[in-house]
């Protein structure tokens, strides 16, 4: 049997494999892109970042979450929200969504192997799926094989009622009341979501503070919100062991004695790479000891024709940052110039309200002794905010006192990872918050929200 | 009987007559703001731009219109929408829309002067009301006096099926169907809006081109989605008179010859200012020949003391521009060194879907022989268009093909609003078009329509 030859093989079909697998084909390479059958678009497709969006939004729909302004607390669309009315339209957008990625890797002519990948070589990959097993050959490799949930044998999953992400729409109803175990992106915005149900949820989490690199003020927010729904935080709180009660409810019991009860319970501390699947000392590679692979500035790993991208290489692990590091990767890879990272990295969190910062933070800014001051405006008062009945949100503008250079943008409330955009962009080409003040914004819209922080801020000063 | 006396006062309380109060206050200054006592807020508030939004907000919620894409073209929230509905939205933004003004003013200590007011001298003003006439004095005046619809003796608007934009929530139902003469701004909004509810429309507009300071593209498409919805257009066409035919519905007569028929008719050809009501020779003050008062680049009326701002001088006649040109005329009159207009001002049409733009069209591009190249990019390929049901817009990135600077950026579709600031940041800060590129935008967002658009405009060069 002879391996078909590739310019460049793509392991894995995500953000970071798709952006780089096109970027190649752009370039005129001949590209192969590997990727199990029914996981093309990746984790991010299919259990993670799309999914958990289109729950998000369904979620907000089907509540009445955003009507409640004008209906009352108790509004929603559908009296009983079931899982399958959740699950339809993931469903939809899942469907739809591989559509476009296909219809992508098509156009830009770039080869889909379907199957599980393993090195044999560093060049030589074999892929097995179904219908048997063929061999790939790559000039280059791009690994970007993405994470899976990480297990804990303290908390026996069943896929039932003590569930990890990817299984918790398996279920046939929705829970009376959720325990969430890990408050790290994932976890909050599960327990967001849920809570926006009115679902009573407690999230545990082994650290005293939550989504430390926010900053503080957008995170204490949203934990009001979520208190304000009836949601729990038990912080600095260690599980030791989760199973059932006698009544048959689902019991974590934590490390200081206390004891939580709930419906089921969700576990979502940590994700491991797959890069364990991939058979890497053939190809004289090795993970770290948390199974990720190591790069450089260029995205290459040790072995210079081999290069990796997305979850796999860790922090910050988003659809947003993969897809960017996979093109850079692959620019690097074919000798083309290619600006390295940006220097203001967006976070975007999808909670409810959604949170989203770029640039630095107040304790940042306190603790590198840069004198700030803050511009600040808050939705309740923006026309916006009123006639879509959003009455939450905050937008923070951070800038220098003396140079008044805008240092940082936080935002929470609905399009929070839209219009910090507008902000990052003033960031990036090192703008004033006068730009704010001076700059003519469309009303009504929440990007308002700059105007009001602009004057907000230079009136302090 | 004694005239109060103050440093401004500004007549009129919208969008120019707020914000010029408000700044006048910042700077330590005594104010007053004169308006009839159930318009505080202005037009903007009580018949323009926030009922209006909160009416598309409305429609767009009732009709079920964001939900069509994952539950077909036949869905509604509320199968009988009624004008008690929408109404109910409406007045429940307006109440607290006032009181957010009222606060707003209150809180900067501007004292609110309810009643009509007229020119006694150019420093002096009386105020009318049911309770009786006083006098101000102001050191110097804002006017700010705003619009009414305008009217034309060939349309007898009745207030019950012949209305003009303000009355058209006057009536018990809705019209089966609707004729709306004059597609400027505010007839596209509601023409758009009204055929959201699945009822026909029918536009008719004497000149040849709709909104012909926007981009082709953005109309056109907006133009095919209200046609998708079942709207007519006749341009070209002049209407020559209107009334009832023989079955008791209403007829429009055009100059072609042709019978336009409907269940009711919306009547937006035109604003006149309300600067007739003034008494403007009092203060050696006389508007244009079409109401509007002219000023220079700083606001400034023919008689140095007294500005104007806001609808009253005309183009754009925006809240967003309005606002600006209220603050920075006071600014002008307190010696304030203020930057003026903003070089790349962006227009917003509340349109179903929406349409922004900033920078220049490819018509005006064209015309100057400036070469250019477009980036672009549809929703439908978006994973947000995708998880919010959002299946038609488009954004599209002008850049001059040897420089690559970013020329004019427009977009149509949901958030067109929001996110054309990102595009406003960069025009104003002369960046390029590799900007978007080379950005990480947060996924999923709207916003990211710029990253696909940065790459696609660049692989056409």
């Amino acid at each position: 049997m002879d391996a078909s030859s590739y310019d460049l093989v793509v392991i894995g079909s995500g953000p970071a494999g798709q952006k780089g697998a096109i970027a190649a084909s752009k370039l005129g390479k001949k590209v192969a892109v590997i990727d199990r059958k029914e996981m093309v678009g990746g984790v991010c497709l299919h259990t993670g970042t799309i999914p958990s969006k289109t729950l998000r939004e369904a979620i907000l729909y089907l509540s009445g979450f955003r009507e409640r302004t004008f209906y009352g607390r108790d509004y929603a669309v559908s009296k009983e929200i079931t899982v399958a009315d959740l699950n339809f339209r993931v469903q939809k957008v899942l469907g739809r969504e591989v559509e476009v990625i296909r219809a992508q890797l098509n156009r830009n002519h770039v080869a889909t192997l379907c199957g599980t990948a393993r090195f044999l070589d560093a060049n030589t990959l074999e892929v097995e799926s179904s219908e048997g097993t063929t061999r790939v050959r790559g000039e280059r490799i791009l690994i970007a094989c993405g994470t899976r949930p990480a297990h804990n044998p303290a908390v026996p999953l069943d896929g039932q009622r003590i569930v990890d992400s990817d299984q918790l729409l398996h279920g046939e109803a929705l829970p009376r009341d959720l325990i969430v175990v890990g408050a790290g992106v994932i976890g909050l915005e599960y327990a967001s979501m849920i809570s926006a149900l009115n679902i009573k949820v407690t999230v545990i989490e082994a650290r005293p503070a939550i989504l430390d690199f926010i900053d503080r003020e957008m995170i204490e927010s949203l934990m009001f919100f979520m208190r304000q729904r009836g949601a729990t935080f038990r912080l600095g709180e260690k599980v030791l062991s989760v199973g059932y009660d006698e009544k048959n409810r689902v019991v974590a019991s934590l490390e200081s004695g206390k004891e939580v009860h709930g419906d089921a319970l969700l576990y979502t501390v940590g994700r491991q790479t797959n890069a364990d699947l991939l058979n890497l000392p053939a190809a004289g590679l090795a993970p770290d000891d948390r199974g990720r692979l190591v790069v450089d500035d260029y995205y290459k790993t040790s072995v210079p024709h081999i290069s990796a991208a997305g979850d796999v290489i860790g922090f910050p692990a988003l659809a947003s940052t993969s897809m960017e590091q996979g093109r850079l990767a692959v620019c690097n890879m074919f000798g083309i110039a290619c600006r390295s990272r940006p220097e203001f990295l967006p976070y975007g969190i999808y909670t409810i309200p959604e949170i989203s910062t770029v640039g630095m933070s107040e304790q940042e800014l306190t603790e590198a002794k840069i004198p700030y001051e803050v511009g600040q405006s808050r939705y309740v008062e923006l026309a916006k905010g009123q006639i879509s009945g959003v009455d939450v949100g905050l937008l923070k503008v951070l800038f220098h006192r003396q140079t008044l250079k805008v240092l940082g943008v936080h935002a929470i409330g609905e399009g929070a990872t839209e219009i910090i955009h507008v902000g990052q962009a003033v960031l990036t080409f090192g703008g004033t918050i006068e730009y704010f003040r001076d700059n003519v914004f469309n009303y009504p819209t929440f990007a308002e929200a700059y105007k009001v922080a602009g004057l907000d801020g230079l009136n302090k000063l």
